[in-house]
């Protein structure tokens, strides 16, 4: 015994499906996978863990599961799995044509405080489109993430669409200490414009940047908002470039029947670090979380000399699971009935089991022999 | 960077596989999941790990990665299944109705030395039938097992069957201490009769028991060694009555046909600690390594306050798909072959992407726009 845990007790933050509950879960999963594979997407399945310093994003550290290993280097349970399939794409699949469509399904494990009533293990499913033209990678990953969503049961939700650039190309422009844009990001996000104001009075920044910041926490909603941010971002040239390559990828997803799934938000700036243009996130109504999310990442790769145009996607099936059952999805499949089987002797009924069995039906063998 | 590993090196012992290694892994695992669920076992998704006193078994234990979880507790990667069911069977699926029919699938690790060259991320997909009668129980198990091993296309396999009663039961009766057990199950393990001989002039056990032990190095081959095991045992009754258990499975499924797919081994009397009865083993003509395994364990729920009669088995993925590579068994399922999608402009191409999809087209979408 360790700790003040009883003899049966499971850790906390731990998963444990049974019966059903597993049942359904892999009828989600089924359904999300059929859609990456009709997408030309291969599976790749990765590693539980690998060395500590793929894992080294300021986001993804804090929340690592590490361990010593057998040469005694240290080593953590994966909490991403993009981090990881970009070192193997840079790395092993270096020889393979691009762009690679690779996707998962698996675990990942997060260290998190105690008492923050958070899972340490998450189920996710997702693609990476490493290579190739990258306005072409985000359109397909933002269909496909579209179309995984339908396919699973989803009757409600919304692709929420933003620009890292927008926000960090305004900073810049600013010249703020990490300090200051730690803070300001922080306010953005919260869409605290007060705070934020607060924060930026400190700044010697150009009044118009300052004023195209705070306003970055309202431009949020339907995709008409990309309009006032065109004006909003006027002061500065880099912004606006940003907001420019985000309509574009909007453009084209509205032509491709796309509109009523898509929602703008420029004050959007948390996220993984390692992310350098379009980043989304996926909502459902009444639902306070999202379900999922994704985006471009174009320097992931460069870390391992093989610099390319990313995008990714990954939906929770966790999240994805509590969401279908709000919206009273039917997901588990119909399944044969079993036959009860048993017979005089326990060689009679494994015979006649074994005949049920080859003929195709499901069986449950009960206790033979003695009755 | 820690270590003296590359940038783009994976630790030692890992897996990953891509595209078709991983197509071939999902298939066969699908063959012999729909075989589990044939025989209504139901799936359990436990925990990757759990606190590391689940796993105290004297051949676990030194083979567990282990690390501090957030409440200071020292937990442990789940190095095998079984040992974890149990515990959650005796706990939270303590309400359920007996026996319990639960299958896993998934990935067990195990700290290996340096340069074993052995894998530390190993993938098994097996079962766990708690409570009822065992010997219902143990026929079940074995025909499952058979089917299982033919529905994933293996053409020759051998379940070599045990009992740990025959060996422990005759050491009981030589009162031997637990030092010289060790060194004669080792000896007869490795079936050296002259070195187990050795081990056993230094004790001072019975001449007839010690001839027993012995033969146990010979006692293996078709089922018909249990008439010369009966005469070999003759001077203990317990082990006698081990063989008796025995005999009475070996005729069970011999009458349902399974006779030309068994053997026996008297001498197998390694394996893990918790057996307490039947034990056995997958082997395949030409592999140099068992396929998978199983056994009887009526102890280990006990442990948790519920005792109760238990056998379970499992498949060792990787093993298996070595084996069947071996037998050269087709195993990939042919695949639409996707259809090439492009366009005048990203809108264009997404658009018509979208239509095939509809129309339940697999799609490989390429560069839009710019050509």
């Amino acid at each position: 015994m360790n700790g003040a845990h009883t003899l049966v007790q499971i850790p906390p933050g731990v998963q444990c499906f049974v019966g059903e509950e597993a049942r359904r879960r892999r009828e989600i999963e089924d359904r999300v996978l059929s859609v990456f594979l009709g997408w030309d997407y291969e599976e790749i399945i990765p590693p539980l863990f690998d060395y500590a310093d793929v894992f080294s994003e300021p986001s993804l550290r804090s929340r690592t599961y590490s361990f010593l290993g057998r040469d005694g280097s240290v080593l953590a349970l994966r909490p991403d799995f993009t981090s990881l399939l970009a070192k193997i794409a840079a790395g092993r699949l270096a020889g393979r044509g691009l762009p690679m469509r690779l996707y998962y399904s698996g675990e990942v494990l997060r260290y998190e405080p105690p008492r923050a009533g958070r899972q340490s293990e998450l189920y996710q499913m997702g693609l990476e489109r490493l290579g190739g033209e990258g306005r072409t990678g985000e359109v397909e990953v933002l269909a496909i993430a579209a179309e995984s969503l339908e396919a699973a049961g989803v009757s409600d939700f919304v692709l929420t669409l933003g620009h890292v650039g927008v926000f960090s190309r305004l900073v810049a422009a600013c010249g703020l200490d990490a300090a200051t844009e730690g803070a300001l990001r922080d306010r953005v996000e919260a869409k605290d414009g007060d705070g934020a104001a607060e924060v930026l009075a400190r700044s010697a920044a150009r009044p118009e940047l300052r004023e195209a910041i705070l306003r970055l926490t309202e431009l949020a909603g339907s995709t008409s908002v990309l309009d006032d941010a065109r004006r909003v971002l006027a002061p500065s040239e880099e912004a606006l470039g940003a907001l420019s390559e985000l309509a574009d990828t909007v453009r084209a997803l509205e032509a491709a029947g796309l509109g009523n799934r898509l929602a703008i938000d420029l004050g959007e700036v948390r996220g993984l670090d390692y992310y350098t243009g379009l980043v989304f996130r996926v909502y459902a109504p009444g639902l306070g979380f999202e379900v999922g999310g994704g985006g471009r990442y174009d320097g992931l790769l460069g870390r391992y000399g093989r610099p390319m145009a990313a995008v990714g996607f990954m939906l929770g099936l966790d999240r994805l699971d509590v969401l279908l059952a709000r919206q009273l999805a039917e997901i588990t499949k119909r399944r044969a009935i079993p036959v009860d089987v048993t017979g005089g002797s326990l060689a009679e009924a494994l015979t006649l089991a074994r005949r049920r069995r080859t003929e195709g039906e499901r069986v449950r063998f009960l206790e033979g022999g003695d009755r």
